[in-house]
């Protein structure tokens, strides 16, 4: 991929390991789970609480919340902020929130441990530059129509301000399906693991739109290979005052939870030390020279002919 | 989804399992693997006798292959069939092969074990019919750009002749997205499994058009619930006739189903019985309501607020 | 493109003209009118007079329906053949019926003057052959998610089989827009008419699926240089058994034609000749150039940078 | 459509008027022509002075430029402002620019007198929020995958905060279709008046990608009830910063503008006193009626059933 200087995959394969207050995203399994909006102090200070019991790694919560009509509820703003701020001194869990206004990377970044650039937002170019000075961990989600090359190179707007903490987040692009509320598209994960250093998560939540579907997706995720996942969960999902369809309650949650543990041991276990992704890094030498014959090569599209 | 008489899932949500020369597809995972194309006898043969040995339940094989262009390879029709026959009786692995005309139905059903329809033919009703009236099992394929209730319709077309034996097989859609050949969704998975009895395997040959994700994309399609998968394995597949990127060698595809029977292994321990199927069956009553809240209800589709 | 031998531009950029019964598709204005499906004699044969009125050069009409649900009406088959015949004595308008079988290829053709191939079918490439070889003029459908490389090399597998007769439609493709029925696409216009030498006319009632919508897009078209339209138009709308939200009335229909008759002089006596045709193929020579610069050049998709 | 307060069509269908600089856009046919990028001064005065001499009503330039890569031209900034405040003197044509960050509104605006919103930023809720704040025109481009109910519910929040002052533009969007930029969807010109009082004009250029494809474009857009148009027009297009395949030489713009001229004419004199806008108008309650049973009743969405 062109005009990749920072965010292209090393000749080495080596990937970039994110610290977030402790944490390694790239290396340890990272959990990011929370409510869609944060609504009141007690729902988000109950959630993060249930959520770390069951073994999070981080809160999600939005205070600001880009919404279709701008009569929808639009999230709490500094209020919000605050309740965030009070969940991560009873929990210790570092806070995950989405800044959508260039005037408000400075100041959400003080409440902030990393911050969200929304799927609506990933090619605000004058955001993405003003987050790569502000030297936070970024968590940059795919845009909904956004292709591979598109999104890598929003990345690399961020580095190019000198900020390499960026964690890529695939959370469904939009498809004439409308079973599902967005397609989740997992081959993201060994795409991006063959083009980038950096670390790649999956938001089964907006990816499926469907609570009974998160679990499925999960486990998948991981066997893909992704570095982690960011799932709603909610005190009370049929009153959330937003994305309700595709919340998890705490007990969901904290099933779940185990299961990903089990699916993680399973996954260091397989094949060698840590495969699928080590079968892919073997690979990479031989795998970058096909995948570019594949896409620019003879058949530059994929249109070109799908047989069966 | 209305319309659905035949195909629906049931009140007991009992799946159908599709019966294949002993080989049952909704029980046992199901594996299918073989050339894109039936080039030659020897290609053929080697490899039926290479993926029998690592453990493939069928062998596919394309005899008819339709192309984007009239001048690219359309396959070797009769004398394909004929080989494919060989292969069969060589290694007692049921055959899988495509038909394309409403006129062949009845002659390459005295070959194939399994008739396949292909994505470009999923929507073309006389096809599905004729193939309905055959009584043979059918792998019906996901067309590019179509919907989970387009694609059931199809499959209720099928049953409608009376032939209850339908196979779904999710191959990709068409994106946006140019860097795999198509977009290969997952979520079809819990979708099938949770709105009809068919089972549903997974292409992750077509579905990524990339040798080196098929492992990464077949492990996590089992995580996600699927039935089994399709996997193009030829004996050299730098010089295959069709879909050279996308075919694995024969160590490959022997390496990748020792991963499999582990990741089954694993998948059957996981929590109780048969997780995560299971989960998802105990879910059935709240999540059809939920399903039919989420889609048909005050968010009529996907698109209308989509918050992260 | 590549592999189109037969359907590509001339040198000379001379176009084909298609000759129905003595009308002259690719020279004469064609407008093809009539009912969605063939319901009864009585509906089709007044709005057979009533489209003859109107000043329509050909007489369209469903017999065989291809629907997404098995149980939907799907076209009265031979019955309606017979019917379309009696309003062709009737009325002197050759016949546009579709053929959605292989098996059925040589039989329709004995009543239809033009076979239709619709949007489903664009990639049957059984059909194609089958339909190539009957030597009958053939109107072309694009396929809903089809590209136009993909449509032109569908009209390459007919005339490869020695057929030239081939008239394509546009009849808009899908989208993720939910307000039409589908997108229609005006930009094929010049596109097929810079690629080809195949007269291009517009759906509108598929098209757009809204009524009133399909007199300016009917306009629009003729603008764009279309050389024709196929135009749905029903005795009695809101009773109709298929496509009611789409079809007009007669009145709307001889409106429409009065309006098009005038843009049609207009359009002659714009500029030189034919302009915009006119202008169009002077620049033959410089767009090839270009056009392929734009699409397989510098940059080779139209996704790696949308400026505004 | 749900949640339009302001935006939605008036019960006696009157449109609104938006008045820049005494341009009545809505009322009369506007041309916005200019450079895609402002690059030096006298490319943009030379094409200024051609433009108004051609006929054209406002200046359009970009000043900021989001490009899919960080390290593609950006644009020249303020200094790109002033190079446009310069053309404005000479030629007294308003000033067409784009804004990309809330920061920069208040400042821009006092260069601009229409702020464009590109596609990208269509969903940048803030940066709409404060141009609506700003109260000056604002000129509303369609994102690249947006439905018609996000576009307008994007109008309904600049019209929120007290600006009336929109006009919409359709450019093009994102489909499947390679051989054109973007897919440019005129049906949103009858759609937009039938659900909005608020303008439309079309970008043809950006609908495009191809500079051969501008002019038929442009004539259909017209006669499709366009209210506008907004053309790239640069010196030496094959040397330009940005967009060279799409921009018009000053001879191809001037020639473009009598056409213009002459279809406009014609259209006015189409039918009753300006059809098709008349008829459609005429058609209104009707056509809301069968509108909403098209999306919203028995056929949910398009994709259910497409019978050609």
């Amino acid at each position: 991929m062109k005009n990749l200087k920072l965010v292209a995959a090393r000749p080495d394969c080596q990937r970039s390991v994110i610290n977030v207050q402790g944490i390694e995203v790239g290396k340890d399994l990272v959990v990011i789970a929370g409510p869609c909006s944060v609504e009141t102090e007690r729902q988000t200070i109950e959630t993060a609480v249930a959520v770390k019991r069951a073994g999070a790694n981080m809160l999600r919560g939005g205070a600001f919340k880009p919404r279709t009509s701008p009569y929808a509820f639009q999230g709490l703003g500094l209020k919000g902020l605050k309740i965030l701020d009070k969940a991560k001194k009873e929990t210790g869990l570092p806070i995950v929130t989405e800044v959508v206004d260039t005037r408000d990377v400075s100041w959400v970044g003080e409440y902030a441990d990393v911050l969200q650039i929304g799927a609506r937002n990933m090619q605000n170019f004058s955001l993405l530059r003003e987050v790569g000075k502000s030297g936070k961990p970024i968590l940059l989600k795919r845009g909904m129509y956004s292709t591979l090359e598109e999104w890598l190179n929003c990345a690399e707007y961020i580095l190019a301000e000198g900020n390499p903490n960026v964690i890529l987040c695939e959370r469904g692009i939009r498809t004439f399906e409308t079973y599902t509320r967005n397609t989740l598209d997992l081959s993201m994960v060994p795409a991006v693991h063959h083009e980038s250093h950096l670390p790649i998560i999956i938001d089964p939540s907006h990816g499926t739109g469907i609570r009974e579907m998160i679990e499925p997706m999960s486990l998948a995720a991981l066997m893909a290979g992704a570095d982690g996942l960011e799932i709603e969960v909610h005190i009370d999902p049929p009153n959330a005052l937003s994305d309700k369809e595709q919340q998890l309650t705490f007990q969901q949650f904290e099933d779940l939870m185990v299961k990903l543990r089990k699916a993680r041991a399973f996954i260091l276990g397989l094949g060698s030390a840590d495969a699928p992704i080590a079968s892919e890094s073997e690979g990479k030498g031989t795998r970058a020279g096909k995948g570019k014959t594949a896409r620019a090569g003879e058949e530059p599209h994929p249109f070109s002919d799908a047989v069966d």
